[in-house]
């Protein structure tokens, strides 16, 4: 029994980083955490409650598309957030984001096609691609266009990833720069895919929904990140009123249903906007803190981080090997951090990616562990 | 944005069946539900109150192999169930075998690889094939055979699927035929995928896993059927050692993990046992009373029900339209049933499958009614 071509993708590097990091803690080192992309939060308490309430139910399949009032629910959030009138039939409950990207790329490409992506960018993106024979075609950015592509940048292929805010970097998509960059794709016969996940998590730059300048695109989203629920895997997708027959199939054959016990909980995060922008409160001093002190401390070539909980730093000037350093932080600093090259198979040898998505007082006590280890270097 | 060739998936008529039987439902009707292939019993009551225990914590990502207990805990069911002896390390946890099954194709087989299953077979096998641009490879299967495959008819392909007990048959492969058929397999190059999901619901033929006679297979199952969790979306697989870092990275990046609080409730599930086989002792009545009623109503030409909770019945002598023949046993006799198209699309428009996986009253009067119903035709 051999392994297929499709199935040799690359190691997700910041999963090795925290099997490392693991590793100290069996040890008996405290690390700080600073390379996960997840909240430390729970759930919120409402969400829980309701499912604790629900647990005497069967909680058998539900329909493929997800609970009727939980893709209602999921519309209203488009009239509150965007101003958007969003048809609740558009909205495809998906196991996670990670389940909406494997939906959108079956019924948009065949065996063969070309997607194009920003790079840097969630390496997953790339590596659920060539799992599903696609080809991915990076798009290098800027550091001055804020690592987001623009229209003239955009390659023939039969599809576009556009990530606002984005990851590694925090940056968000102007609505200007959504229309231009959905409208050149539309020239160019691309299909685009808008992943939203971080939407919510921004600190005064606003965030636009590509869905507010077409309604030809698949818009991607999840509870895992503004309603702090990432393992729960619950996600969603918005797809054309044409598409939704066919992602219906697709849903129905590839995923049966995305999990019951998820969607109940999921459905009562909808109501629970004032411990989310709690949490929300939490990421804003956070990163406050970062953006006062990582320069001080030497790590000042950073992408203006506009949304998300990440900040991404070019260390250029201070390796050339970002595996190896963020190994050395690890060890001598007792600080996970993320070794760009998940992010930038090319460029990402000289950046790091920081998560603030931890309690404050981690922050504080990783950015203290980082001065010192910088002044000790 | 145009509809991929690889999406074009064929609807999932049971899906349909159970719409239909939904609307007669809301204008008021009362249905009895023979259509759908799960527990109406909800996860086990320890499964659950686990669960509600662990709600306070955060239940985020968990490695994408799953929680080490409850890998734990799974190879020693294979202990319990079969004597075989089983690294934990092989056992990969997957949001339900539907995911297992995303997983065992991205990691086996390449873009237009042939994949050979038995028709009657589950119809997912086919779309997620087809959606993942590989070819379903259709295996016409006898009753004499028990609807199962013999190695002399297996074609030339890069994979097979066995699945025992079989969906929509319910027969079960001996240790002898499952040794013969993966040998063969073996000969012809082919990866083998068995598809274990119906084990611990067996009637008194007993059940092997094809680990019993061979390393060199991808198994899958669940905790749907037997442990009564199906909107759980929890199931795992069963892979040679050298194919578990490919499975784990492919897992990172399709999955992350499976759902958190799925895991947790599973893990307590392992210990429900005697919950388990209360559910068994009530698919055995069901299925008693469909082997005493059915023959007298009218369907005498069944598979052996050796294990699952279905029967499938040749209706060739009351229809060539299995799919109209359903409609208006929904309709004139209030029994939703699935016509056999899903399974087999050559045969299946003369073929039903009947599940017994609802309360014994519920079979009890369904029969009355298909008895009522079959009388008056």
């Amino acid at each position: 029994m051999k392994q297929s071509r499709r199935g040799q993708v690359d190691p997700f590097i910041v999963m090795d980083v925290m099997e490392a990091a693991r590793k100290a803690e069996a040890a008996g080192r405290h690390i700080i955490h600073m390379e996960v992309g997840q909240p430390s939060t729970p759930a919120p308490a409402g969400a829980r409650r309701a499912l604790a309430l629900a647990l005497e139910q069967p909680l058998g399949y539900t329909v493929a598309l997800g609970l009727p009032a939980l893709r209602q629910g999921i519309a209203q959030l488009y009239r509150r957030w965007y101003g958007v009138d969003l048809d609740p039939a558009r909205v495809v409950v998906t196991p996670g984001s990670s389940g909406a990207f494997i939906l959108a790329f079956s019924a948009l490409f065949d065996a063969g096609d070309r997607v194009a992506l920003g790079e840097p960018g969630y390496p997953s993106y790339r590596q659920i691609l060539r799992a599903m024979s696609l080809e991915p075609v990076g798009i290098p950015t800027r550091p001055e266009d804020r690592y987001q592509p623009r229209p003239q940048d955009l390659p023939q292929a039969q599809g576009l990833i556009l990530a606002s805010p984005g990851n590694p970097s925090g940056t968000v998509l102007r609505r200007d720069e959504l229309a231009a960059l959905t409208a050149r794709a539309a020239e160019l016969g691309m299909a685009v895919i808008s992943d939203e996940i971080y939407h919510g998590l921004d600190y005064g730059a606003g965030f636009h929904s590509a869905l507010e300048v077409t309604d030809d695109v698949f818009v991607i989203n999840s509870f895992s990140k503004y309603f702090s629920m990432t393992g729960w895997r619950v996600g969603w997708m918005v797809v054309p009123e044409h598409m939704i027959r066919t992602v219906e199939r697709i849903a129905q054959n590839m995923f049966i249903c995305p999990p019951h016990a998820s969607q109940v909980a999921a459905l009562a995060a909808l109501d629970c906007i004032d411990e989310a922008d709690q949490n929300l409160a939490v990421y804003a001093e956070n990163r406050r803190l970062m953006l006062e002190r990582l320069p001080q401390i030497g790590f000042d070539r950073i992408a203006p981080p506009e949304g998300a909980f990440y900040i991404y730093a070019d260390v250029s000037a201070l390796t050339t090997d970002s595996l190896g350093f963020a190994a050395e932080i690890l060890d001598k600093a007792g600080v996970a951090v993320t070794p760009g090259l998940d992010f930038d198979p090319h460029r990402g040898a000289q950046t790091l990616r920081f998560s603030y998505a931890g309690s404050t007082a981690d922050i504080a006590e990783g950015l203290e562990r980082l001065a010192r280890f910088m002044a000790a270097r």
